[in-house]
């Protein structure tokens, strides 16, 4: 019989981030100035050149540098584990797969390009990382990266969380970052808030106004995305890799690619390293991007050319967007309230090379205590919606009597999100319809590019 | 270079657990009757056979069944880590190794127990498992064995932390537990502290009667200890095995062991496997077992008779006790609240084969600190109590040139236990002197034994 989990030795880590963008059928649209509305870099004060040239290299390898590699050693590489228990109480003939990256410190995959960003600010001179959090799973990841290479980190987190989730507060305190309210009284996009609505509780889009001012403002702050950015979707790549040789190792391959998406890093990471098999060989592999119902970008947005924040001042990309003024129902699933995607993942969902799925909250719940039931595991609220779309496609098998092999990209456990358990056993869990008219009333905000 | 993540195939899993008894050199005491004081064996309408057996077995070896070494396979083997950038941190020429579990799917060593419990409880015909549990640590292990074997799990948790962490009891929903505030309206000993004091805040004895009341008026159901009695410590052996073995992969032999003891099963599991090799060839290898300072029972206590539980209705076992009476102050680490000492380690402390060193909440959580921002993880605070010592003795090597190998127990990660770092980072965290005169007190209270 098969190993329950496959393993790798640490020297079978990847030695190098897969760069999709030179394997794409056709290039992907420029980033255009906010501005100007002209193709653009990286915007110059807010991020490190080696990021800027990651962000649009054409070499499909870069090679991950010794310093990095140590730190990806204290976790990597993450076991992928045979879900025979979740298969047998599915009565399916198919095999499920679960790539878990919850073994890492910070508990998901965010530290993966957490540890890179830290790497390139600091070789380039800089002391200080600014960044914005939510739910404080990427804030956590910076903080630790940033203490790992010296640096110091400031993260502002939007003051709802700071104040209903502090554990996440304090384990960003723990590794040593300083960890301000946001909308706070340190910037002055905080302070104009403030002075209109003393009382804000804050959101994702005031976060990264304070974060993006403040790195703009300090000679030695650079600022830091835990997602959508093309060098983000790289560093995880390493998951992919990983996953791709340990299936090789019980001689398996794909059918089914199963992932979360919210701003993309996470799913792409898994999947990106199956896209040129998938190009070259024509092979029959579907890649199911899960989104939530409540702010579904691919499945319900148009494909246009919209700001990456909320406030506009960020590059304009083209992607699937529900508009930068939309602001999603309060789901449990943070990591996924974003009006955007990707535009690696909006490109490739184009072109016809992934496809989508948009799932409500109460199945995802289900789905995710079933997976705890039977694998231990409680997953974290997003990568549960990608579990719910998992166990959808082995019961299909099982009417079908294929034996698919789905792959299935478990980002992190939800140790930090058993407040959303406990409202879902307690079936006091609220599912979200499509906000139409909310959507309808951001895309009108659309940016005008010629 | 050594690699920095010792690991192990899923076949070198220990195929048995190491049972100490055989190899001691002295016999370990009896157990006596609570009622009679005659020796006895664990009182037969709360355990099953088996694990009876197991408790006191002469068998140098006992097998694990292929059916709970299915369920280890989840996460088992654990890693064994070298510390490479704490060695850096504090400059020593010792090596030190942390044996990891908490990478398991309820973040400890406990589920290695739990899922022994539930399968054998299972075999025997029982359909439900009572329990009680503190901050839930145990608790929830016992949740997911007992989900794994189908078995109905009732937890009496302590009321206060029933309402303060109120994560871990949703940890246990989530696996299928029915999870009770103690003192609860549902046993005559909950009815009876309830009649007396209507908002009792419960306590771990309080919530070991009701567990034990459940499981002897209920035909269905036996009653499952997480730490102490000699089964709990043998199913523990498996992280002591596979330590030895990642090990010796790398050419190390410990110097020193280091671990937390509070009922005394996750140190056991660590260092038992090593007792033969330190008797046998008179090795140098020094066993140090950490206890807090607000609860020393080895270092402050007498060895004597006394009861297992506070409520007097376990059996009276030799240990070294502060009294089952005593009532420790709330330090952050309510694994190592128990007033007395698994018998094995007491034994082996008696015989000179193990030392102990009792510390301070402010220092570990100073050393813990230290950890979480060299090595990643927060450890939770019991054996934040081991990486103290762990660093004092890695000092110590700086100071005398020595090249020592240690190895660390690390039981478990802190994601649930985050407010104890809140209070530490911010000043606010308490140190206990040793409370002598409520121990004292509660020395008057030990059972008289001829």
């Amino acid at each position: 019989m098969e190993p329950t989990k496959i393993l790798l030795s640490e020297q079978e880590i990847p030695t190098c981030w897969y760069n999709v963008l030179p394997d794409l059928p056709e290039p992907l649209p420029p980033l255009l100035h906010p501005q100007t509305k002209e193709p653009t870099r990286l915007p110059p004060p807010l991020f490190p050149r080696a990021l800027d040239e990651q962000e649009f290299s054409q070499e499909r390898t870069i090679d991950i540098p010794d310093e990095i590699m140590a730190i990806y050693k204290l976790w990597r590489p993450t076991p992928l584990i045979r879900a025979y228990r979740l298969e047998k109480a599915l009565d399916t003939p198919a095999r499920i797969y679960y790539k878990y990256e919850g073994v890492s410190p910070a508990g998901s995959h965010k530290l993966n390009t957490a540890v890179a960003q830290a790497y390139y600010n600091k070789k380039e001179g800089y002391k200080r990382l600014a960044t914005e959090t939510g739910a404080g799973q990427w804030g956590s990841a910076l903080a630790m990266g940033c203490r790992f290479f010296d640096l110091e980190c400031k993260v502002y987190m939007v003051k709802v969380s700071y104040y209903q989730k502090p554990y996440r507060r304090v384990l960003m305190e723990t590794w040593g970052a300083s960890v301000t309210p946001s909308p706070s009284q340190e910037t002055q996009s905080g302070r104009a808030i403030l002075s209109q609505d003393p009382e804000s509780s804050g959101s994702l889009g005031i976060a990264i106004s304070e974060a993006v001012e403040d790195a703009a403002t300090h000679d030695d702050t650079m600022y830091s995305l835990g997602s959508v950015l093309n060098h983000v979707l790289l560093h995880q790549t390493v998951v992919g890799q990983e996953a791709k040789k340990q299936l090789e190792k019980v001689d398996a391959y794909p059918d089914i690619i199963v992932g979360c998406i919210g701003g993309g890093s996470n799913f792409a990471g898994v999947f990106l390293p199956f896209i040129p098999d998938k190009l070259s060989t024509k092979r029959d592999l579907r890649i199911i991007c899960v989104e939530p119902e409540a702010c579904p970008s691919l499945t319900k947005g148009p494909y246009t050319w919209d700001y990456g924040d909320v406030a506009g001042l960020a590059p304009i990309v083209k992607m699937y967007t529900l508009g930068h003024t939309f602001v999603p129902p309060k789901i449990h699933a943070g990591g996924l309230r974003y009006h955007g995607m990707a535009p690696i993942i909006c490109h490739l969902y184009k072109l016809g090379i992934v496809e989508a799925k948009a799932v409500h909250q109460n199945p995802v719940f289900e789905s995710a205590v079933l997976f705890a039931r039977t694998e231990g595991i409680p997953p974290a609220p997003e990568p549960a919606h990608a579990v719910k779309v998992a166990i959808d496609e082995a019961l299909a098998c099982k009417e079908s009597g294929e034996k698919k092999t789905i792959l299935l990209a478990l980002s992190g456990h939800g140790h930090f999100d058993l407040q959303a358990y406990d409202e879902y056993l307690a079936g006091r869990l609220e599912d979200y319809e499509y906000p139409r008219e909310m959507v309808e009333r951001a895309l009108a905000d659309l940016p005008r590019v010629e």
